[in-house]
């Protein structure tokens, strides 16, 4: 009834990842088995495992970018075949059927999303995640990976590379193809927006706390790098952007954010800071401006995405690691020491027997 | 060098009206002078008065609800004849050149925005509104008042109407001709919010305090009318909406309002609270809402929200009241007991000689 197949896996919160396994299900007629290659390390991913979003259960298998190879096809998948190159994000399943998924926005199926991991699944089981050798998912939630992307630089657009794509998509259509665009924040998701962001175009600033990053920045298609620490930023970049987006989860001077865009301009967040932030209504109302948040996007546009950084080039930066440096990954990443995602090479995730 | 007509001013923050005199520029090449008949009494001019928004210079004399006929045209009018039945909003001044302006955002001008009253004109002196019996402006900044409207119903239009024609027209041309339109607030703007959403093709639902203005609501076009301050309101309307417009200055739970919205859904105040309020950032990443600000809106604009008006018989509801009543009439705003707005009769104002 079920495979097994080799996963790190948490045991409970603020314990260590331990090499297990983790069953997958046999495949329904529209699945699709992919052998894993490589699976992103999500900020997400620590948030969950930590427990600091608090619906954990445990144990459990994180891990929503996933790239890897079709290894088995159901009887009535089209889609795929053995051996095509696919990925998988944050989503394995939805209605397919409500007004959001008919619209492609399976993100906000009203009857029920299901995440990668740690999700009830529509099985009644736990989903479990890409830290793991073997995935089985319906073909609708599979998207290609195009030829030109090496799957271990292409796991990280599975949720980075979407994260930013669907804002950027929405929000530059209004402002134009010369749109001057703000990213803030340099990390794993920030570094896919300036890339993404100049690949379409637009005239991209890097507002970073410091400065460290800047030729990165630059050499990703930035023109301008400013460090958020010195106030004269805030001075000098007033009413400069038609969008802003932010990937960052700290607490932010919504006003003077705010106040660098132009009238009309939009700030979106793709950060979650944990607090409430606080926003004067006047910095709003004063040039018609506009806070959006987003969050991921439907398979529609994530196979738009991938065709897209295929043909721009675009790939995530990123450091590969083992099974046994996910731990220590883990705590890089929260102190911003990475450059500029996490991949785990799923090959040496390896149970004891 | 100038003309002196009858005015109601304020002496000082926490004074009474009195009837006086303003001088009024002569006319420049491109001016226009009106006989002011009606005067609207907006939320503004009170919190002006009464120096809420600390900016007031006393003598003042506010009023940016202008309905009235010209009377004298300068040289280079071409717009415009005396006879005339014409508008002036907010605005009476701006450079013409910059970008916002080139782009019809007048009210968003990159050099300076003149405003109607307490403001720095382009002469150095001091705006003085319309609770006076003549005005004088360039005719870049009037409008004409289309036959088919009363001058005192219309003068609301001026603020009030512009203020929510504005945010309905940008946000309605996403969401679609049948969108759902929740309208926040049952006074001077959010009875002009009723009647224009509905007008616009929108199922418009009026969210107010209580259910005291139910019959109106519906009278002017609502098709559901709920008190916010009953809880199940809530609950029942959880994703109901395209668009939530609030008109109220008050302070809100964001959260609850944003819950309130479909995906994709904007939530857009032209309330101005004193305290800024609480955002919590996942409110506006699950679904990809959005919130925004609107500020009245540019002259061609205008324009075109009257000749609406006039097409779909829409007007202000309002209490005609003289000049003595002016002070009581600022009270019964703040009390929110007004049916919708007051407007001042120009011709009671007699200055003691």
């Amino acid at each position: 009834m079920t495979t097994t197949t080799p996963a790190l896996a948490m045991p409970s919160a603020g314990g260590r990842f331990q090499a297990t396994t983790v069953e997958r299900c046999d495949l329904r007629p529209d699945d699709v088995r992919i052998d894993i290659k490589f699976a992103g390390i999500c900020h997400s991913d620590i948030h969950t495992v930590r427990d600091e979003w608090g619906k954990a259960t445990y144990p459990l298998t994180p891990g929503h970018e996933i790239a890897g190879v079709v290894s088995e096809v159901g009887p009535e998948v089209t889609k795929f075949k053995v051996g095509d190159r696919v990925g998988v994000g944050c989503m394995v399943d939805s209605c397919g059927e409500c007004s959001q998924c008919r619209a492609g926005h399976e993100n906000f199926c009203e009857k029920k999303t299901v995440f990668t991991y740690g999700d009830t699944d529509v099985d009644g089981t736990m989903t479990q995640g890409g830290y793991s050798q073997q995935v089985v998912v319906t073909e609708r939630f599979v998207v290609r990976i195009p030829d030109g992307l090496d799957l271990d630089v292409a796991a990280p657009l599975l949720c980075a590379g979407i994260t930013l794509y669907t804002p950027l998509k929405r929000w530059l259509e209004h402002a134009g193809s010369d749109a001057k665009v703000a990213i803030v924040g340099m990390g794993g998701l920030g570094h896919m927006g300036v890339k993404l962001a100049s690949a379409m175009g637009a005239d991209v600033t890097v507002l970073s706390q410091g400065l460290s990053k800047e030729e990165d920045g630059r050499r990703f298609g930035a023109r301008d790098y400013r460090a958020t620490s010195d106030a004269t930023t805030f001075e000098e970049l007033r009413g400069t952007f038609d969008v802003i987006i932010s990937t960052i989860s700290a607490d932010l001077d919504l006003s003077q954010y705010l106040s660098l865009l132009k009238p009309f301009g939009t700030f979106v967040t793709v950060g979650l800071p944990p607090n409430p932030q606080q926003l004067p209504f006047g910095a709003l109302i004063n040039g018609d401006k506009t806070i959006a948040g987003s969050n991921i996007g439907g398979i529609a546009l994530t196979q738009e995405m991938l065709d897209f950084c295929a043909e721009h080039g675009i790939t995530a930066e990123i450091e590969t690691i083992g099974a046994d440096e996910v731990d220590e990954a883990y705590d890089r990443v929260v102190k911003s020491d990475v450059r500029y995602r996490f991949v785990i090479d799923t090959a040496t995730i390896q149970p004891a027997s």
